[in-house]
Parts: structure tokens; C-alpha cells; sequence
């Protein structure tokens, strides 16, 4: 079986991490092929992406030697992890390796500091260089495991167009080249440690691929080279059924529906976005989040596949406004819904959920807290000869609001779930403020009062005995 | 108190109704001041206001002689009435007015035909006859019941604007002009009968009220008058729980709130449309439906006041398709929402219902079935872009759905509720497709398989005891 | 040789001139086949399209009988006409078919007063009525001078479209309708006497062509009838070289190209609008303006050749206003000149003269008096962050100016011809505002102030010997 | 009196002309407070300017050493000319100063090749370059020919927004930072040498005013310290009546007037633009253009005052197309003369002169002949409707003219010059194809064949005698 699995975050941030990776990337080649990608390494007391995005922006306000002292502690921090995964030799060549990438950081600092700019092309150059570091002190640790790898920049395999710090894959040239360059490593039982995040343009210039980048890149591998599974190895056992701060019972789950993981996209740090998963969900190729410190947990496996008959996961969404605009004259009011939504987007505010229900008497959506009262303007100013010829009367808002999603891709088509649902808020005495659940949606969201949120979501997960 | 109130349809569709609705006024005006708009005298046999229609239609097609064997056919149906209701001088005096009106009718028609159109302002003259010749007979009937009444052509109270077939009265001039004319009646005792439907330009050209016309016009004269109440007589009983076609044991409601009132307005025949009860409303005018068939029964008072703490009643729309807009990367695609809007808008189908949970992985909403391809072809046209780019994926429609709508203005704000609602529908084991309950809106509705609605209908109805 | 001959105006408008088309058309038969087109009769003291117009309104305005009065003068008036020009058994005949006729008027005129309003398809069966009363008046006269004749309603020819008031014709059906209907007659050696300005849809619901309509229904005919040549009889012995009023020795020109006369329909009420003759000029059908009452001059005749090389009339337009918009920063503005011309159309000002110099400073144009200050105030407003950004700095008006036009189609690639008509405003000491000649028109066109206006006209009048 | 002067072109491309310089700002000193602006030093071998561009574009395309072989020959050019116009020791200062700035260059060079892009930004850094190289040159030379100079950057003295390559100076502040620092320096009898062209940012980013800069930096500065005259040092006596290389007799203007000025911008390199002016002309300060070769000459002094009652000089512009539309239906077609010249604008063609006479027939323009193609192209698309409805009938294009412009601004209102320009041409035999004479223009504009151009220029002069 051929496997691409990812290691990002904590995963990677300390020596005792990238021993653990080393020691799974080990027990897996027993059994399958593995290509590993990998992030930068993000130790507690330094973010390495984060400060070298740091000095670049410090380059450009003319501090021409931005790197001297970060080169040093990132120098400092990959040989010192170095020191205790590989031999000296080894480290030796590593630290040969990473003082020329480090010498080229300084240069590019001091050029932007002498033309006192940064454009995203030249940031790009600066905050993919913790991911080269990262690969090639990975597969030294690999190495020093007793497993054969090769740290290889993804810049060689991942062709994308150039809209720098949020480029998109050439899917067609970047399974050319990442089939052609990875396929004989894999075959001479080789491990290649590719970097995550970014990739270049067809003409050789450094981009990244974004937020998620990391997740991103490993989708792209993993679809490029037509992988049996593709591994997210997080910080947690899998998918959990809710919040555990909120839910102490909370579990990881064993499977779970590429819709589902969508549903649960917008919730949490440890689930992916579908975006960044969508090369694989398009080939079916199925998904496994794991624990890279507690690997004989299976993990969650996400698939094609339909869930039980039943909710699978509780989340909410704090911070939220609910608007509500009606009157008596939206009853056939033509293309009222479109302008309403017109002016939300000219507002930039993100919709977080619409009910409208069947009277036509008013539509109501929710919006993020900090975005209400732009739109509540933008909805004003376009609807003001509405509101002079009483055709709409009233744009209530309601500001301490929490959502809750309730999700499960196989409680769609199963009776009594809705009952369950609202029966628990009922048992909780808990008021429903809007409910929406679209026909597709493996998901039944209920607006509750803030107060109520934390209960509501209890409720629910000791409902459905999650 | 003053009361104003309305008969149309099968209320003085014959000469027994009419008799009735003598009896009605007779007794009212032991302790009330009366004011009495009436419909068209619609028979089974002989639709008035259609015949007059078809005729004038008939006369742009060149048949002068268009009203020749409609004009006898009229004058016959009233006049039969006549001889039921009123003394023999009566019944000959009504005669020749009824002539005269016929005439001016016959005029048109060979006018209509002489020019060969048919123009908003000459159908105008026609369709509004028939409430011309039903006061004038219900008049009779009042004053042969020993009711001093008085027929009125509201062309003398209600001014409009010049939208020929769908005209909207100017409030203060239809308030001075209707003081004026019927508060004198009032204090001397005399009931005046006002033809509904119809109005005036300034200049004095009759016009009509479009959709739920006599409706509107009895409501605009209630709120002129400042009557106390305004009744509302139909063939019911008031606002009934449910269709008692479906639910048997349907019943109706003592009391019901304006809002709820509005929310039942999109189902049933038996309701009226909010804007017709606008000017109502906004003085706070309470508002009556009574039987005509069964005067005694007190009916269903509409108030402001709210209700119990629980539903009031359960409606539901057929014939609807359910469309769902979704793709991997909805998730913050700005604007979306408002770009699917647009493309319904311009598709001009009526949006029925919409709800997005909240994971912004789709947009889903329902429309009349028969609207449902055109928008659908909007939409792809619209989202072209976003199918190449793989944000949107697929536009799915489910077309044998209902929508049920529970109503109730008291249930928002009371725990437990949706619960009740849902736990319905897992007992009777019916798979709920969608559900929009907006924040403001005293109706939960959920969306089922059309094959489930009526038992879906009658669970609920169960349930709540309604 | 095929003439199709129209007349109108006075050269219908009594017995004598009435007489004298007889004359005429006798005379042409002679030698040609004839087509006749005629106007309806307008008498001095009986304007016969006007009065129609008039009574129409009338009738609107609730005058049942609008046409009592009228109808007895316009049958006197035709029955006078024909009494002295034909026999009274023809006279007796005439007699009963415009009594027909009028009989229908007073019925039409009745229906309208019913319904309360004319519509512009009703006004179209009234104002078509005189070219129908003077097509039969005109046949009879012919008949008695010895000319079979017979009158035919263009409805009958004439196929349109239904914009009522202003139809375009629909020309292939016109022509099968035309070559079969007149054809036949013109065989038979009968002279078609045709009714100008009116058509009928494909349904045959009568219609009118509009401004100029009987040149345009002659035009037509000519066309479609395939005519060597087509003769407008006038008032006038041709295309004058200048208005005589102002310039005493201003004469009748043999010769005139399509686009000299084009140039000149600007000006005066003699001369034909180019889209009325539009289908003469495609099929490069000759024209000839002739004098019903000077019949032996030759007029003018009016084809594609070419004229001399020299000036050949010479016009004006008075009650104009210069605009010009200038500034420092219009060099090099894109679009600038669009965006002027936008708002000018947004202000409805009919553009009578462009001119802008090479050196991109400024643009200016001539618009009438009466639209120059809409024009202004809409410049004002799109050009407003032009003139804060000082790219734009003023909006100049000049009010009391004229623009002349000297004409001549062989003017053009004359060298010496624009000298001579500055020189001799250098002569007359006339400054010379703005100059515009295009490249493809025979035109060269000055504005100069408005006191200058005749004088300028006269010197050129001079200067060219015309 | 205070004098800003501004030298560029090859009155500074060599020891020589510089030498010349110095003299003359000694010898105004004699009688004026003196401020010089000066441009890069452009030898007919080494242009500083585009080899610095050059340069930029070579750094971005990787040559780290970009400058490694201009900056010797820069500083060769700059020293080899400062040896013969300065004494040893302030050579030796000035060549530390140059190297030091050369230093930049390569610092800038080998930065830009690093990043590997070349922003608007980055590369004003390079091109002011050479006017700062220059200026110190310059002071250096005024210093060694005994007056009293200081270099200045005008970094310290314009400020401007940051649209760079196309900057807008801030008058404002400029004007307050410009009287700061150079005033005090004029008390002291010190010249300021100020860099042309360039400017910075409020925060002290460079940046350049974009085409015509040198000429606008000092306007800029004219305008800011009061001036009482401002002089441009050109190549010729002044403006001239022709272009000598068509018209050998022609001479230079004693005194023109700003809107002649503006209006002959548009043809010769030795104009000025209007843009660059307007701080000039708004405070009306005069100009002079004069000959740094010939500094006797008086040269042309421009000033508001209106000029002789005649011509001024005649211009040409070659490679023009002239377009016509046209049709018979275009009198009267609401907006067609907005649509035309918004089909130009977005062919992006620059309209040279429009030209629409009076009868509405045709709208007729003239184009770069490059431009026109895609003009009539865009006329073709916008058009569709009215070719198939026979309004407009073609687009007609002349290819080979040129417009020749007769410019003088007391030629307005004077009766006979357009009979004088256009007797001229008769005289000579030139067909005149257009004429436009805007109407606050003081500028005739005609199109003549391109063969028949230069001939045209001559006979215009020499009808003139200008």
C-alpha cells in the first residue's frame, strides 16, 4: 500500500517529536510505501514560519541584517534537534546545508532592506525556508533511524500558477514531475521527505500554496501519485464528537464521511479544510487523521462511505450575530432575497447560516458578532424604499447568539433525529431562537441564546450518547 | 361600536345567502353602526365577474353584441334574487337601474369592438360591475328586511393612483371623502352597502384593487372609519387548526395573532393576504372572521395579543421543488449566496423557504415545482465559473417534496417546541429533508417527501392537541 | 416610363389645385404609366388631418359626439371640391361613400368617448381618415378630366409593423401586395389614386407611418413598383440655392446628388428627409421635386451623380448654442469625449455640429437653444472629478449663434472652395466661431453669431454666384 | 527678480554645454535670485537615463552585476567632464560622492537580482538616479565658474503620493518644505542645483513625476517659491512659427500666449505640455523658453496676454487615419455620438480631431494611424444594430492624411483668417479633406492628403508671412 502522511504543528517541533515521526515513518515502510510532507518546525519558543515572516517584514522597514540574530537561533534550534536524531557526521553536513540556505535568507533580508520593500513574491522566498529546514533535518533523523530518505523541496514536484502566498497547482504538470522524481526513490525503497506549503511556478519561482498549505500539499502528493491512503498525523486521536473542554466525555471517532469531515471543517483546528482535501475526495482516496503520540490509535478513517443512522459530532460557533429582516410586503416581494444578500456581501460580512422559513414573511441569517453592524448598514441603505413603502418594516439584529451543528451524514433519511435533537433542548429547557437544515446537509444547526450555548451542546452529545 | 364587514364569495352567491347576510346586518345593527362591502354575486351557474371579463374580451375580438346574451343572463340572476328578497316596487325600481347599468355595459362592448383593443383602463370598466349590481340587490334586501340601507359605489370614497387592475389607494383623500360621505348614513341610522373591489382616480375614473380586492377594500374603509372591529364573513368557521380535508378533527381557532394570521396567509383560501389587512394593522384594528352559515359561532378574533405558549396550527404548501447549491469550496466564497439570489430573481420564481447550516457547504431553498427549471438554468449559467473551478459542485433538486408549517406566535421562546414538532415526526417515522425556523418568525418549517406530508400534517396536529 | 407622383399640401388642398393635378397627371399619362399618391385636402380655412386629430382628442375627453360638427364641414368641404370637378352622378356617389366614412367616424368617435380615452392605435383609425376622403375626391376628378382612376386604401398595399403612430413598412410582403394590387390597373390603363401616410398590419389593423408619411408611402411604392422615376409635386420650382426670404436672388436648382439633398433636409420644409426616400435611394430610383403650379419648369431633379465642382445651396439653423468643454489636462484623458457625448444623449440634446481641433484642449458642439442647459448641467455632473482634478476647467456656452451650410457634393476634393467661402466671410468682416467639414460630407458648416446669420448666408450666396 | 531655470536634454549631455550652462546662470545671477533644475546628463554615446533602466531590468533578470559595467562608465562620463570644468580637489570630493551613489546603484542591482523581480518601486530608485549624479556635477561646475551652489535632491523638496513612475506632488507641503530650505539658501547667494524628474514619498520613499518630470519639477518649484519668471533652456531660439525642416523660413515667437502654447503642445519635442505647466500658468507666472546655445537670443516669453490678430505658426501631424460614420438614418439617432466615441476609447485610440457638420449625416474623426484599425474594429461591434437597420451604411477610413493646425490666439474673432489659411490652399491646389475649429480653440485645424502636407505647412507660412 502506498501511503503520503503529513506531519505538521507540535508533530514536528521538537527532537522528541521528530523521533516519534521517525520511529512511525519506520514501522510503516514495513508494510506500505511511504512519502512523508512535512511542516516547519514550530518549537514553543520559536514559530519558525512565523518569525521568518517577522524579519522579512522587518527587512523592509531597512533592518538590512533583519536574519542576524534569527539565522543563528534557527541554526541554533534544527542542530540542536540534530544533535540528538542523527551522528555527528551527519549533523556535520546537515549544518553545511542550513548555514547556505541561512546565508541566502540574510541576502534576500539585505536586499529588501536596500529596496525597502516586500513585494508577495518576495515574501514567498522568505516564509517557505522553515519547510526546507524542517525536510532536511527529517531525513537526516530518518536516516539516523536506519531508514533510507531523501529531503527533496517540493519547489521540484508542485508547479503552480503565480498568484504568490495563495498560488493554485498545475494538476497535471505537478503529477508529471512529482511521478517521475518520486516514483524511482520509492522504488529503490527510498523515503522522500518533501516539504509542505509551497511549490513554484513553471518557471522556477518559490510560491506558497496558502492557508492549510501543509494539508494542501500532501493532498496534491497523494493524489498525484494515486496513494492507497493519505495520513494526517495531528495531535489528537481523530475526529473528536465534540469540543472536550466543553463535552469531558467527548471521543475520537472510528470513521467518518468525507461529508461529515466537511460538515466539521468549519469548527476546529484539527479537522481539514474540504478545500485542501478536495484532490483526494475527487479520486476517493480515502483519509485517516492520527495521533503521531499515541500511534496505535487507529485514528479516524474518512471515506466515501455513509456513517450510522445517527448524529456523529456536536460543534458550535461562538461570537455570532443573527439578523432578521421582514415586513408584510416581502410576501412576493421579487428579488428581495437577492438584494438582501447583495448588500451582506457588499458589507464583506460571511454568512454563517440562513432560514427563511415558508411564509415569506422574513429571511433571517447570522453573521459573525464583529461583521453584524456593517451589514446591518449595507441592508438600510438598500432597502430604504422598501422601508418608506412598508413593504419591509423591520431589521431586527440579536447579539449574543451561539450556533450549534449538529452533523452526521447518516442521520439524513433517518426519522426522529430532528425529534432527539430539539427533544434534548426542550429536556434542557433551552429556547430555540432559528433552526436550519439543508436538504444535502449532514447537518442540523439550531441558533441558541449564548448563555444556553455550552448546555445545548452537553445536551446533545449525552442525547446521542455520542 | 362601529363595525365594518365584508361579504363575498358563496356569502352572496344566492338569494338564501343573501338572505342570510340580511339577517347578519339586521342583528349586528341592534348594537352596532354598520358598515357592509360585498362582492360580486358569484352562482355556481353564473360567475359574474368572469362572464364580464370574458365578455369584454370577446368585444375586442370584434363582438359588439360581446354582453348581448350576457346582459340578460345578469339581469335575470339578480332580478330572480330580487323577487325573493324584496317587495315587487323594489324589485321593479332595482330593475331599471340593473337595466341602466346593462346598457352602459352593452355600450362599452360595441365600443370595445368599434376599436378593436382592449386596454387595463376599458377592462376596468367591466370588472368591476358586478359589485355595482350586488349592492344595489343587497340594499334592497337590507331595506326589505326593514334595514334602512343604501347601495354606494366606493368610486365615491376611494381614490387611487391610475395602476389600472392593481391599484393602491391614497389614504387621506379615501378618509375624507369617506367621512364625509358615510358617517352622515351612519348617525342617521341607514347602513350603507359599498361595493368592494372597486375605486376612482382623482379625475374619476373607476379603477380596481387587484387581488383580494373587496378584502382590501374593507379594510382600507375599516381603518378610515376607525371602525372597533372588522368582520371578515366566510364559509368557515374562522381559522381552522389544519385542512380538515386532511386532518379530520381540524378545528377552529378562538384567537389568533396578527403575525400568526400572516403566516397562515400563504396557504389557505380562508386567510387574508397581510397586505390587504395592512391598514388594520398598523391602527391596531382587531379583525374578525366569522360564518355566514353560521352566525352563531363567534369565530376568529385577530388581535395583537399573543398566544399560548405552543402551536397554533399546521398548513402545508405541495407542489414544491427543493433546490440545493453546495460544493467544496462555498466555505467564505464571497457573495455566493447573493449570486444564486440574483440568478432565482431573474429566473422570477419564488423563493418558498431557504435554509444554510451552518458549515456554508450549501445553500439549499424551495420553490413552486413549476418554477424550479427555470431557476435551476439561472443558476448554472450564473455559477459557471465557479463549476470550472471546482467551488461548486453540483445543483441538486428534489421535486416531490412539501413544505409543513407550524405556526404558533406564543411556541417562539418556549422550550421545547421544535422538540415536540420533530419527536412527532420520528414517531410517524417521516424523514425530515429540511427545516428553516427564522429567528422572528412564529413558524417552524420543515420540508418532507411529498408521499409523507399529510400524515406529517396530521402527527403534528396529534401531537399538539390542536 | 413608371412615375409614381405624390401630392400633398396645397397641391391638394382646393378644386383649382386639385384641378391642376388632373392637369397634370392627364398630361404625364400621356407618355408614363402613373402611380398617384396623395395627402389628405388641406384647405386654408379646414386643416382635415389636424381637425381629425383635434376631434379624436375631443372624444377622449368625454365628447360623444366630437365629429358632429366636424364631419358635416369635411363633407362640405370635399362635396364643394367635387362639385366642381366632377359630373353629379359621380358627385352623388362620392356623396355616399364619404358619408360612409364619416358615419364610421362618429362611431369611432362615440366608442372612445365611452371608454374615456384614445389610445395611439385609435388615434391611428382617425388620422388616417383625410388621405382616404381625398383619394376618392382626387379619383372622381380624374374620371371627369377623362383619366380612368380608382381610389385604393394604402391599407391594402401598405404591410407594417405595429408601432402605432410611427410603423415601418415590411417590405417584401408590400411589394407582392403592391406589384399584385396596382399592377394589373396600370396595364389596364387606370391610374391608381393611392391614400399616403397610412398602412396596416399583417392582420389589417390600420396604421400610420408617421412624420413625412406620405413622401414615405410614395417612396415605397416607387420602389416596390420598380418606378423609373418618382415625382414630389411641391410648391416650389425644386431645391432652392438659399431661403429666398433672406437671399432675394436664390434660385431653383436643376440637378442635386441624393447627398446634397441629404445635406439640405436639415434645413428647410421643401426638401425631403432622407429616411423617407431611403428605399428610392438604395434601388437608385431618380427623384424629381416639381411645381404642381409651375408644371412646365423642369424641378429639380435628384440623383446619384455627381455635381459641379463648386458650392450648390447654401442654409441655416438659428436658435443654436456653442458647448464647449476644455481644460489643460483633456490632452491625453481616455474616453473623454465618450463620456462628454453620453451626457449629452443622457440629456436628450440633439447634437447638431462636432469640432475639435487637433490639439486635444477642447471639444465642441452645437445643440439647439432650447437643450443647451441640460446638456450643461449633465456635463456639469459627469465631468465633476474632472474639474477637481482640474483636467477639466470650463463649460463655455455660447447662446446667440447660427450655423451656416454651404452644400455641393462636388465641392468636396475642390481645392479653393473652403478659401472662397472664408474669404467671403473675410469680405463681409463676419468672425467665423467654429468650422466643421467632414471628410465624406459635401458640406462645410460655420457658426457664426447669430446677428451675423443672414448676412453670412448672403455673402456666400454672392461669393458662389448661385 | 526670481528665476527658476530648468536645463535639460543636451544643454547638460557634455563639459561643453555645461560650461555654456554655468555662464548663463552666472550671468542671470547678475540681476536675479537664481534656481536651477536640472535633468541627467544624456551624452550622445551614454544616456544615463535608459542605461540606468536598462540596468534595473537586467538586475531583475538575475545579472547581480547589472552595474558593474555601467557604474565605471557612468562615473567615467560624469568625471571626465567635471575635469574640465572643475579644479582637482573638487573633483576628488565630487568622484567620493558619485562612488558612493554608485555603490547604491550596485547595492540596488545586486538586491533586485536576489529577489529576482523589478517593482515600480524599486526601479524610481534607479532612474532618478542620473539627475542626482548630475546636479552634483553641475554645483560642482558653478562653483569652480565662481558662484556660490549647492546640490539638492528634490527628495527633500517635492513630496508626492506613491503612484510610482507616475507621481502627483502634494503642493501643499511641497511648497512648504521648498521655501524652508531653498529660500534661505537664495538670501545667502547660493543657487540650489535641484534634481528634475524626481521626488519622494511623506514618508521618504522616492519616486518620479513620470513623462515631461524635469519641465514639471520646475514648474513644481516656479509655482512653490513665487517666482517671478521660469525659464526652460532648450535647443532652439524658442517656439517657432513651422518646423524648419519643412519650412526653412521659419523663425522663432518674441511672445506666445499659454493657450497657443497649449495648443502647439501637442506636435513638437521643444513645446512644453500643458500638464506640465499648470502650476504656472494657474498662478500666472511667466515662461520663458530660450536657447542655451545662443543665450543672447530673447527666446519666446509666454504669458497670459492674448497675441496679434493673426496666425502664429502652423504645425503638422503625420500618420494620421481619418474615420467617417455615416448613414441616412443617423439624424436624429439619440446617442450614436456617445457610442461611436465609446467604441474609440475602449480601442484605446487617442481622437486627434472630430469633425461633425451640420446635417447629422456622418461623425467623422481622425486617429493615430496605428490606432486605427482597432478603432474601426470596435465601431464595426458597436454598430451591429444600426448597419442592419440601414441608420448607419459605412465606416469609412483615409489612411494616408495628415492634419495641419493653424495656431494663433488672436485669430479669433478676427474676420478673414480662415479665408486667408483656406485661400492658401486653394491657391496651392490642396484639397481639404475636414476642417475643425473648435470654438474657444485658437487653433484651424485641417486634413489634407498626406502628399499634399508639407506643401500645405508652406503655403500657410508663407500666406502669413509668419
Amino acid at each position: 500500500m502506498r501511503v503520503v502522511m503529513k506531519f505538521g504543528g507540535t508533530s514536528v517541533g521538537s527532537a522528541d517529536a521528530i523521533r516519534q515521526v521517525a520511529a512511525i515513518v519506520k514501522e510503516s515502510r514495513q508494510n506500505h510505501e511511504v512519502v512523508v510532507v512535512v511542516s516547519a518546525m514550530n518549537a514553543p519558543d520559536l514559530r519558525t514560519t512565523d518569525t521568518l515572516i517577522a524579519a522579512a517584514h522587518a527587512a523592509a522597514q531597512g533592518e538590512g541584517d533583519a536574519t542576524a540574530h534569527v539565522a543563528p537561533r534557527l541554526l541554533d534550534l534544527h542542530m540542536r534537534a540534530a544533535a540528538e536524531l542523527a551522528p555527528p557526521d551527519a549533523c556535520a553536513a546537515l549544518e553545511t546545508e542550513i548555514r547556505t540556505m541561512l546565508d541566502y535568507l540574510s541576502d534576500l533580508s539585505r536586499s529588501i532592506a536596500v529596496l525597502g520593500e516586500l513585494t508577495p513574491r518576495a515574501l514567498d522566498l522568505f516564509s517557505g525556508l522553515g519547510e526546507r529546514l524542517n525536510a532536511r533535518l527529517i531525513a537526516a533523523a530518518l536516516r539516523a533511524a536506519g531508514v533510507p530518505a531523501e529531503a527533496i523541496d517540493a519547489t521540484e514536484l508542485i508547479i503552480t500558477d503565480d498568484r504568490y502566498g495563495a498560488a493554485s497547482p498545475i494538476m497535471d504538470e505537478t503529477t508529471a514531475r512529482s511521478r517521475k522524481r518520486l516514483l524511482p526513490l520509492l522504488e529503490a525503497g527510498v523515503v522522500p521527505v518533501v516539504t509542505g506549503f509551497i511549490g513554484a511556478t513553471r518557471t522556477g519561482v518559490p510560491t506558497t500554496l496558502g492557508r492549510g498549505g501543509s494539508d494542501y500539499s500532501c493532498s496534491i502528493l497523494g493524489a498525484c501519485l494515486d496513494a492507497n491512503e493519505v495520513w494526517f498525523w495531528k495531535e489528537v486521536d481523530g475526529v473528536l464528537t465534540a469540543n472536550p473542554k466543553v463535552v469531558p466525555e467527548a471521543r475520537s471517532l472510528r470513521v467518518l464521511s468525507y461529508s461529515e469531515m466537511a460538515e466539521l471543517a468549519y469548527y476546529g483546528a484539527n479537522v481539514l479544510h474540504p478545500k485542501t482535501v478536495l484532490p483526494l475526495v475527487q479520486r476517493n482516496i480515502p483519509i485517516r487523521i492520527r495521533n503521531t503520540f499515541n500511534p496505535s490509535h487507529p485514528g479516524t478513517l474518512i471515506g466515501e462511505g455513509r456513517g450510522d443512522r445517527t448524529a456523529r459530532a456536536v460543534t458550535a460557533i461562538k461570537e455570532v450575530s443573527m439578523i432578521t429582516v421582514g415586513g408584510p410586503g416581502m410576501l412576493g416581494l421579487a428579488g428581495v432575497a437577492a438584494r438582501i444578500f447583495i448588500a451582506v456581501a457588499r458589507a464583506k460580512a460571511n454568512i454563517l447560516l440562513i432560514s427563511q422559513a415558508s411564509s415569506e414573511q422574513s429571511v433571517c441569517f447570522a453573521v459573525p458578532l464583529a461583521e453584524a453592524p456593517a451589514a446591518v448598514a449595507e441592508l438600510r441603505k438598500e432597502l430604504e424604499n422598501e422601508f418608506s413603502a412598508h413593504d419591509v418594516e423591520h431589521i431586527d439584529v440579536k447579539d449574543s447568539v451561539m450556533i450549534i451543528a449538529v452533523v452526521g451524514s447518516g442521520m439524513r433519511g433517518t426519522p426522529g433525529i430532528a425529534g432527539q435533537v430539539f427533544g434534548a433542548m426542550g429536556e434542557a429547557k433551552i429556547n430555540v431562537i432559528a433552526i436550519a437544515q439543508g436538504s444535502t446537509e449532514n447537518n442540523i444547526s439550531l441558533v441558541v441564546s449564548a448563555a444556553d450555548g455550552d448546555e445545548a451542546v452537553r445536551a446533545i452529545h449525552r442525547s446521542f450518547a455520542l
